[in-house]
């Protein structure tokens, strides 16, 4: 089959890779329908990260299940199924807390199972799903739902959507709360949506791109600040009386962490999911303040079902962030237009 | 009149000072029926902090209105009193908000007020407090209320019981949860206490020493770890599968973190409330493992009521954590008996 890979700095390419089969009775293979590139998946792309040889690329994938292994139960061959970012088995201490991302008996797409098997990345034409009755959602009536319309949306479920609620979950967002929200990817937009899903009064989107401007006010955002660091902060810091009760960061930056920081209020809290790249937490400050730090990566296994219902429903559409579709092989050029900023999130369709 | 004043490290002393008077409409001066010694003042004593030349002492003390400015109206002369550990106006953005020790217009005893005069610390014969309307709590019946009996718990709600509450709520314990507690001071053993009251079901207290450890059992603890560190953490993670839901952080190291989030579970949280001394947050570990660390100085006069009104029912009894009581003249024994762990916390009587 074809399938993303990496093999050095700016070097992804459509290869041909192994055909996956059922390894484990737990296990399912998913023919992928949608899949995406990952503001996350840029690390590595860039060379930020440690990249192995061929890695196998994106975590982010919807289709349609091919097979099923003998221990698999809650799907069956022909359900249209959404997988989250990672994989877990649903039943371990962790997963029953809440938190399927520390899964006992899980992990994560491109990396290895417990028995120590390669698992395919999201951005291919086959997965081998491990633990596939604890990862896969499968979408009541699916293939009716899977339309051009939702398919969008659905995939953002995959990640940039649960993400943007757990950011928003995270820093407490409630119903008439202030917020700001710090990053205007995909995830920043989805945290924007997730915080009017969760009642908040204002929104203050910062961001500086009128494209990415434009979909912040369409999800909710009542105020946009273009201003970053600490300019950006303390106009947040006018706008809503001295900070926001909730902030979300969605970088993963010192220098975004340090702006989310600045522009809480005191007795605030910064909800972070963007992944932590020379991030220092100022100790004393936030102790003074009364400034929380809560987050991670999302248990999106968690909030798929409840998010999945309101798509479905049609009370939110986060699949207006994606706004370029490729076919797999063109892969390459969907990571640079997300890299050079000429597309906030690119749809590939193997 | 008298009054605790630092001189240097290891040298308080108990001072002939001005009397104070009613300067501001807004001040009040209370004669205090009884002080004591925190923790957090052993860190100027032991000279860890800064030291003014004559520093006045104290935060924490209970009293009688003596004499109130022109625009007082929630207090008058007569009424026995709480004070919090900060003054603060009560009716600013923050303390609106519930974090009136981020008040616009409030400050610490010891220091100065807004004018630049010099406020006295809670360790003396005589307090002039600002803000009388928005720091003070009378207590109800206060002569009444104020028996031998429930004074030492009276004299928590100035600051032990609220911190613990603050270190509790900021670790959002809830019905049912499991908590492990950093720290065996009176802030300590109040958390204890505080998420007993809060409905945790599993509380581990963290201490090494009999008479701590039998007070934190009286306040509600189920187990008791004396390790400390990462052994300590591994044992709190045995007992509770995996780690704590709520971790309270009450002592205010780089090591007691450590400690503290080592014991939090995946999706866990910290809730710290000791003055950070060299403490780093380790982002990428909290960010893998979803635990957060929220908290920092109490607002104590935001939970003052709640907690009165427990005390006054004799719902708790935090005044178990005194274990000494002295005449204000001995404050260098106090300071010394706690300093050397001779103490738990030394209530003083001017």
């Amino acid at each position: 089959m074809k399938a993303v890979t990496l093999h050095g700095p700016f070097d992804v390419r459509c290869s041909t890779v192994p055909d996956p089969a059922v390894l484990a009775p737990t296990d399912a293979v998913v023919r992928v329908v949608a899949a995406c590139v990952c503001g996350s998946d840029l690390w590595p792309y860039r060379g930020d990260a440690e990249a192995g040889v061929e890695w196998r690329m994106g975590h982010e994938f919807v289709g349609v299940v091919e097979e099923v292994g003998s221990a698999v139960a809650a799907v069956s061959a022909g359900d249209f199924v959404i997988s989250p970012f990672s994989w877990s088995d649903g039943t371990c201490a962790m997963c029953r807390r809440g938190v399927t991302t520390s899964c006992l008996g899980g992990g994560w797409w491109g990396g290895r199972d417990r028995e120590g098997r390669p698992v395919d990345g999201g951005q291919g034409e086959y997965v081998r799903v491990p633990q596939a009755d604890g990862t896969l959602v499968p979408v009541p009536d699916g293939r009716a739902a899977a339309t051009e319309e939702l398919l969008p949306s659905l995939l953002t479920l995959s990640d940039v959507m649960c993400t943007g609620h757990h950011a928003a979950v995270s820093a407490r967002v409630t119903p008439g709360c202030t917020v700001a929200v710090v990053g205007d990817g995909a995830v920043g937009l989805c945290g924007v949506l997730a915080a009017r899903r969760l009642g908040a009064e204002r929104i203050v989107a910062m961001s500086r791109y009128p494209d990415r401007q434009a979909i912040a006010v369409d999800f909710g955002a009542t105020d946009v600040v273009g201003a970053r660091g600490a300019d950006g902060a303390r106009e947040v810091g006018e706008l809503l009386s001295g900070g926001a009760d909730a902030v979300l960061e969605c970088v993963g930056t010192g220098e975004s962490m340090r702006q989310a920081l600045a522009a809480a209020r005191p007795g605030g809290t910064v909800g972070f999911v963007g992944i932590p790249h020379d991030v220092e937490l100022p100790v004393s400050d936030m102790f003074q303040r009364n400034v929380g730090v809560a987050g991670g990566v999302a248990p999106a296994r968690i909030y798929l079902p409840e998010l999945l219902d309101d798509v479905l429903a049609r009370r939110i559409a986060p699949g207006r962030v994606f706004d370029r579709e490729l076919p797999l092989g063109d892969a390459p050029e969907a990571y640079d237009a997300m890299h050079s900023r000429k597309a906030v999130k690119v749809l590939l369709r193997p």
